[in-house]
């Protein structure tokens, strides 16, 4: 058994090496994101992005904003199992929180989406998310409302509005929602009491038993360039693990629901573990409630490893050293809204 | 039919006079909210107020707070007709504005609240807003949130949480929620060119057809202070109205509905009419559209008038001028949800 579960974590170490990612190789984060070239940062433009992101007029009777289901007050996700769209509805998946995401490879669970801007677009037409019809009714919602030409100006130029103008203002916006300098963060660049000494012996073990195959880099999402062919992992590896019927981890078959390719069943994004010490509850059905479940699920499911109590409380102490300081952020101003447009 | 119109605003000036209230007297909104003596505003006070203002958890399935139908980016509501609680439950009521909301002398549409702590109970344990089936639930989930126990001690001096600290902290976050130094304050301090002629036009008529005798006061919400017995006004006076019926303006029958009491139909709180600009749909139904409409719908329903074209584009320019700035806020950290609170 023990040699069996070597060769796996050889294997996976292998897989990594292949894709380019370095394991045990620990990484800070970096002080700012990565931007298209096609989408530079720049202040005008996040400042557009986060009145988008907040305004919950791209949601069909504006109720519900990027905001509602990653809400940056928190720890960037809506601390829901699943979340609640327009008109009640409940969504089938755990709400990933916005925290990073701009470090991620590819977005959604499944990594169905390249990048930020192509995301962006997605929950405003999702019929249990933002409800809207179609995007170009969403444009024109924003056209609608006079007071963001002048913003539009200023981030683009020009004050023409246009879907794909409000998906790149939405993912500057997310491109500055990152948290460095973490305890671990510092710890990596060299403050050795950064971290205690239990989450030193969990940074140890979180590597030892194999957590970094996946969850690698400096985001602990592995791949980091979205420039790289998109890849997704297993998940669960171990079907047979008691877990993955206790908390139902194979109902959703993951990448195979949109792509309905045998292949990508059970596939998935190597989500990022940072602040995940904010996002109970866990996993992509957020049946999981503790931050110690999830590692213990981790172990079984992924790694065919029952880890001892000392293992998941050492792992769990390293993995809350990866929360960032709550982001300094002042709130945007909307532009009112004319009688009539909300119903 | 002209001596009619005379005799009742005059009749009108006469209760308006009665009631302590100025007429015709104009005044700037004082820089501070009045706080009661038993709630100082405190710097303390006012932040935890705002994480609790911002803490959707306060609702039953964690998805609606105080600002999701108070928008503070936003006029201070939700821009909708009336609003969406929890489980996409339609509320009756149009959301008022949260701004100045602190120099109303009652409130809710119906000022059956006295104060704003009292109101802040109110939405949490309603059924078609927050949803929470009682307020020492609301409470328990403040308390099982770890992350809040320093906020209170900072506010209240020991960490105990109960329902009325909770109450208090918003209210005293609300009386942050003020916008004095609009074009109207400045020109009213002396200012002459901070309203233009029209708006001065507006001020002029909107004095002269009768609107201060209810709109008074630097809020232009008649009576301000709490201590004073509460007074609502009939609305509509004029039930023969062509609007009354165009607008359902009488379906709901106000303080009535509350009180049960025959001389309770059609009473409401005198609204303040600050950021009215901003504030669209209007009416405790929110059934009227534009800000001209709204002027012209008050004449008649209330004053028995036709205003013309020009009263009424005059009254709603100068009405523009009660526009304040754009609070400058930071945003809230909200402490972090254990797994399982939300379902």
């Amino acid at each position: 058994m023990r040699t069996i579960k070597r060769c796996l974590t050889f294997m996976m170490l292998g897989l990594s090496v292949l894709a380019g990612t370095a394991y045990a190789e620990w990484q800070a984060l970096p002080d700012t994101a990565p931007a298209p070239k096609d989408n530079p940062t720049t202040p005008e433009k996040v400042e557009l992005g986060k009145m988008l992101y907040f305004d919950k007029r791209l949601s069909q009777n504006g109720t519900v904003s990027c905001q509602s289901c990653h809400n940056v007050m928190e720890g960037g996700d809506d601390s829901r199992p699943t979340s609640v769209g327009v008109e009640a509805q409940l969504g089938s998946r755990n709400a990933p929180t916005v925290f990073n995401s701009a470090f991620h490879a590819s977005q959604f669970w499944d990594g169905r989406a390249a990048s930020l801007e192509e995301q962006a677009k997605g929950p405003i037409t999702n019929p249990v998310e933002m409800g809207m019809p179609d995007l170009s009714l969403a444009m024109e919602r924003v056209r609608q409302l006079d007071g963001y030409a002048p913003y539009f100006t200023a981030a683009f130029g020009t004050d023409e509005i246009t879907i794909d103008r409000i998906a790149q203002a939405i993912a500057a916006y997310e491109r500055t929602l990152i948290t460095p300098d973490t305890p671990y963060d510092r710890f990596v660049k060299g403050d050795s009491e950064a971290l205690t000494a239990r989450q030193q012996r969990g940074m140890e073990t979180f590597a030892a038993v194999g957590c970094q195959a996946c969850h690698s880099g400096a985001n602990f999402s592995g791949q980091m360039d979205p420039d790289t062919p998109r890849q997704l992992q297993r998940f669960p590896v171990f079907a047979s693990s008691r877990f993955v019927k206790e908390y139902g981890l194979m109902e959703d078959k993951g990448r195979f629901e949109s792509t309905g390719k045998e292949a990508d069943k059970h596939m998935w994004k190597v989500p990022t573990l940072r602040n995940i010490a904010l996002t109970a509850p866990y996993f992509h059905n957020g049946k999981v409630n503790t931050l110690e479940e999830a590692v213990r699920v981790m172990g079984s499911a992924q790694l065919n490893q029952d880890l001892s109590d000392q293992q998941v409380a050492d792992i769990a102490a390293f993995l809350r050293s990866l929360t960032g300081e709550g982001l300094k952020q002042t709130m945007p101003h909307l532009p009112p809204t004319p009688g009539g447009m909300l119903q």
